[in-house]
């Protein structure tokens, strides 16, 4: 049994899609329970509609709901303790739900997750891990928001990681990791990169297998596993493909309307348009994870459907199945034991 | 008559496609006179094949060419006076050429133009700037590679040197540019680019109107006509929306030959397909624009074909029949005429 608490009123549809998304993700999966964290009276007509839902649910009414816009300072001090994002979060923290899922603002999930399960120890900074589609399969990025301009041994710390994610999600052995780059050579990029590649590889980590760095047009190609790199950089990165994709489809959909040679053309390989879409469906690889806190917290893309925010909900089922943050704590042991005692004092 | 200098041996291909390239580009615009650097044994079989090009050329046998591999530093140490490329960018500095074209490898050209144009008055580091097609033509994003961590003022040079291209470009008065940001809100971001905002804001050029943060899908979606960021992430967004492109063209290559349905609709299609394939060609827009030197020099992909080479060409004699190092100059001169002076001492 996977328990997996929801912030119910979170993204920009809230119950409207979460409900179903809910129940869709439990056809999948009939051994989820689900916590839900919401404003009863807007839940209940939606609620109503997914009996089986209901059943394996357990309803917590919860006083206000954090808006999309609302900047993580006030969510944090107007939402704490009674807020369905934060009752959602600490349902994680006091081991009643295995991973919290939310489709909330980013910026005040984070401030929350932070603020209610703490960073794990060595870790400084918690990422956000995104799953991205490539021609070989899938590839984790991270991290896409959370930092800007995290130093080498972030960097360090975002390879550890990622590489546990790989392995919980993949159920790779010994994942490949690479360090996003303008060039493959070692001479080439910030130094914080060039130092976090020395960092990497003299690591020697069992379970990662550090492939070196990589370029822009390598994530798409899946040339590794893991692709690490700052926030500014990883956001920009996810953005830009997004806009890509988007663009392609645009442009597609304008050239096969144009005539009706096109149009019939457009029919008749409808079926290889449709296998086209559902591979490069941002909905499919919808959940943000995020990485260093003492319990696994999914973020839903807020504008996100049903069939979105059910995909979110499978990313977070596989990372409580396959033992995520157990992989993670063991990595990171591995790693500082095996390294020379920090010289400052350290949270332990 | 716009005089073009060429470095024949650059690229993956040299005179091959080189030659073909600038014989393509002339029938495009007749009044181009080429100046030709290469080695002329190895030229000689292309050039016979284009009398009207050999006709409006002047052929100049150098020494050596420099390696596509070569590290910048050795490039300039061997070929410096002597090269294929180090004479193309000489005939820019001595008045001999408007604008030198090379597909040759950017380190070393970027570091043999800083050496022989030198940098113009007030600008630090020279930038590349790429042109990026879009859902409503094209935009100018930079920059794409030059430099690692530019700080507020370098980002502030490369808002008034891109508006300074686009004018010279698009032909536009008063050309829209954004900062790439991780949000749009003005609390978010670097420290530099919230510092470069604030500048490029009280700054209020008449030549460029600042539209403030945009994110990375904006770039596709045309939102600006200058997209400023470092060079970091202005090359991984580049190289990743490269890969994106290729991967879905990929995906549908792969979808559309399926079943023999697809293959049909294809068919019936391919003027469509067709269609999309030039309008997202990086062939048409190659053409990276070295800003910020004593003179235009135009970076053509190393990999690309005659196609290619020639629409490097067609950038290189727009940007010099519509004098974009005096548009540069002059927009310098008017900005640093209404700041304070400098505490510094500063070039001139």
């Amino acid at each position: 049994m996977i328990r997996i608490s929801l912030d119910v009123m979170g993204g920009d549809f809230g119950p409207e899609i979460v409900i179903p998304g809910a129940a869709k993700a439990l056809e999948r999966h009939p051994d989820i329970t689900f916590l839900l964290f919401g404003l009863q009276a807007e839940c209940e007509p939606y609620l109503a509609k997914h009996p089986k839902l209901r059943e394996r649910s357990v309803f917590h009414d919860c006083e206000l709901a954090v808006g999309m816009d609302e900047k993580p300072s006030a969510a944090l001090r107007r939402g704490r303790y009674v807020s369905t994002m934060w009752r959602s979060i600490e349902a994680v923290k006091l081991g009643e739900a295995d991973v919290v899922v939310s489709a909330g603002n980013t910026g005040a999930l984070m401030a929350m997750s932070k603020f209610c399960l703490r960073t794990l120890a060595h870790i400084e900074r918690p990422a956000i891990a995104g799953i991205w589609p490539t021609l070989k399969g899938e590839s984790i990025v991270l991290d896409i928001g959370a930092t800007i301009g995290a130093d080498a041994h972030q960097l360090m710390d975002f390879a550890l990681m990622g590489g546990a994610m790989a392995r919980a999600l993949f159920e790779a052995q010994r994942p490949t990791v690479g360090l996003l780059n303008v060039g493959v050579e070692e001479v080439k990029g910030q130094e914080e990169v060039k130092e976090a590649g020395r960092l990497i590889r003299e690591a020697n980590l069992p379970t990662i297998s550090y492939h070196g760095f990589v370029e822009g047009d390598d994530i798409g190609k899946g040339t590794v596993d893991v692709v690490v790199t700052e926030g500014f950089t990883g956001n920009i990165a996810l953005k830009t493909a997004e806009g890509t994709a988007r663009q392609i489809a645009e442009l597609l959909r304008e050239a096969m309307s144009r005539t009706w040679l096109s149009k019939l053309g457009y029919l008749l390989a409808k079926g290889a348009f449709d296998r086209l879409r559902e591979k490069m469906d941002p909905r499919k690889v919808n959940g943000g994870v995020f990485l260093g806190l003492n319990g696994i917290v999914i973020k839903s893309h807020g504008g996100t459907d049903a069939e979105g925010f059910a995909a979110a909900i499978d990313v977070g089922y596989d990372m409580a199945r396959n033992g995520l943050t157990e992989k993670i704590v063991e990595d990171l042991e591995t790693y500082h034991a095996r390294r020379q005692p920090p010289a400052g004092p350290e949270a332990a």
